[in-house]
């Protein structure tokens, strides 16, 4: 087996780009995974593992064959090696190069009554991570980045999401895209914003929805106020008039879910 | 008016072991509060203002009186030593000593039909900022943080709840402190955990209730369990089986105050 103990090998080097570089990701159409669970539930959501990375004191060959599929190169590289490819404080020692997807619209598989979640424009990797992993819970057909602000396998999202970039049918596309394929499918679209709003739990998310947030600063832009069947809002009766974006999702994620009985 | 233009300088050196120490903060019974709206909201929710330190480039005198109140000494200072004691990347130009308060649970004015939010021993400073932020958009009677794992005048709590620190109504105390309180008054204790439990939509919050949180890694402890009214579940229906726990909170406190028709 291939072996690499030095971070000055050239191919160790590339996969630090892959970390650090939207450029060399999207080059490449490959992302680093990191962390057992994350590499289980990226395979689970049909990700290709090219090379799987793995210490053999932190974690045996046999445990890393498992996680990574049969087809997938193995490579023996030391602590020291890890360290410089590990983005977290972790031990776990295994760290693999997958293939990105296409993350088209047009590949998203929808059933009768979708529930969608749409983001425009979050900038921040934490909020599109935890956006995420709130989607899984609620098992949401689709989530939908618009007018994304960098790619979606930035190992601040991959890490954030704990996998869950991984487990939700995920698709990005401009603003008005988006707003074409909602309107394609007679999906309704709810979008979280003050103008001429009504209250979010006294709307009717049983039959095919889109709710639709904003980034933290500007809200939502003009045409997605636009294509809105029905503007939203949550009551906010204290002092402060914001709203963390990925706590807003989930509120009215979770009033969604309760409407149609979590089913 | 007094100037201090080096970071060397002993009272300086006082206030940045306010930023690193809660050691510090119990002892002088105090702490810093770095922003103009962090400074506004904090003396709107009754905080004495000690001192203000601000930089004249960046602020004017007026403008520091008008925030930090007549009675409060002012101390001019240089960018350096504003940048040596500033925790947050702004140039807002203002850091303020604040007198901390005592957070007694006796201390707590509760209406007739009370709704509270409990986090047991919640450890990362942004949950607990994060939580303080919803509690304050959803106007809850109070915020209890049982068990706490630290003081809450740490500056990462102060910074991530942008200032909701100061207008929520917050108390700490002992798991078995703050539920002996709860069962004096007669409020219904909602715990979000695993075992026994009904799902969180179906229960009735309209009479006085505690919704009570964990910690993301352990969930809420036995004493806890045993004091349950009732244990309520978030259904969680995709590959990933926890949930942030400042997340968990505001879907909790919203169906409550949806319940509560946002009265």
């Amino acid at each position: 087996m291939k072996q690499i103990t030095s971070s000055q090998n050239p191919y160790i080097k590339q996969l630090v780009l892959l970390q650090e570089k939207a450029k060399a990701r999207r080059q490449t159409g490959t992302f680093l995974i990191e962390g057992q669970r994350e590499l289980q539930l990226a395979r689970k959501g049909g990700y290709q593992i090219e090379t799987a990375l793995f210490v053999p004191e932190l974690i045996s060959e046999p445990e890393v064959k498992s996680l990574a599929g049969r087809q997938t190169e193995l490579i023996e590289i030391s602590r020291e090696v890890y360290q410089k490819l590990a983005y977290r404080d972790t031990t776990e020692g295994v760290i693999a190069v997958a293939q990105s997807k296409s993350l088209s619209l047009a590949d998203l598989q929808l059933g009768e009554n979708p529930l969608i979640l749409v983001a425009e424009a979050t900038e921040k990797p934490g909020n599109i991570g935890a956006i995420l992993r709130t989607a899984d819970a609620a098992k949401m057909d689709a989530v939908i980045i618009a007018d994304p602000k960098g790619d979606l396998y930035n190992p601040n999202i991959v890490r954030s999401s704990v996998g869950c970039l991984f487990t939700n049918q995920i698709a990005t596309g401009s603003t008005n895209e988006v707003i074409s394929f909602l309107k394609s499918k007679k999906i309704s679209i709810y979008c979280a914003t003050l103008q001429d709003s009504a209250l979010y739990h006294e709307q009717d998310y049983t039959t095919p929805s889109a709710l639709v947030v904003g980034t933290e600063a500007t809200g939502l832009s003009q045409p997605w106020r636009d294509a809105s069947t029905q503007n939203i809002i949550i009551p906010m009766q204290g002092e402060i008039d914001s709203m963390n974006v990925s706590v807003a999702a989930a509120i009215l994620i979770f009033e969604a879910k309760r409407q149609r009985g979590f089913k």
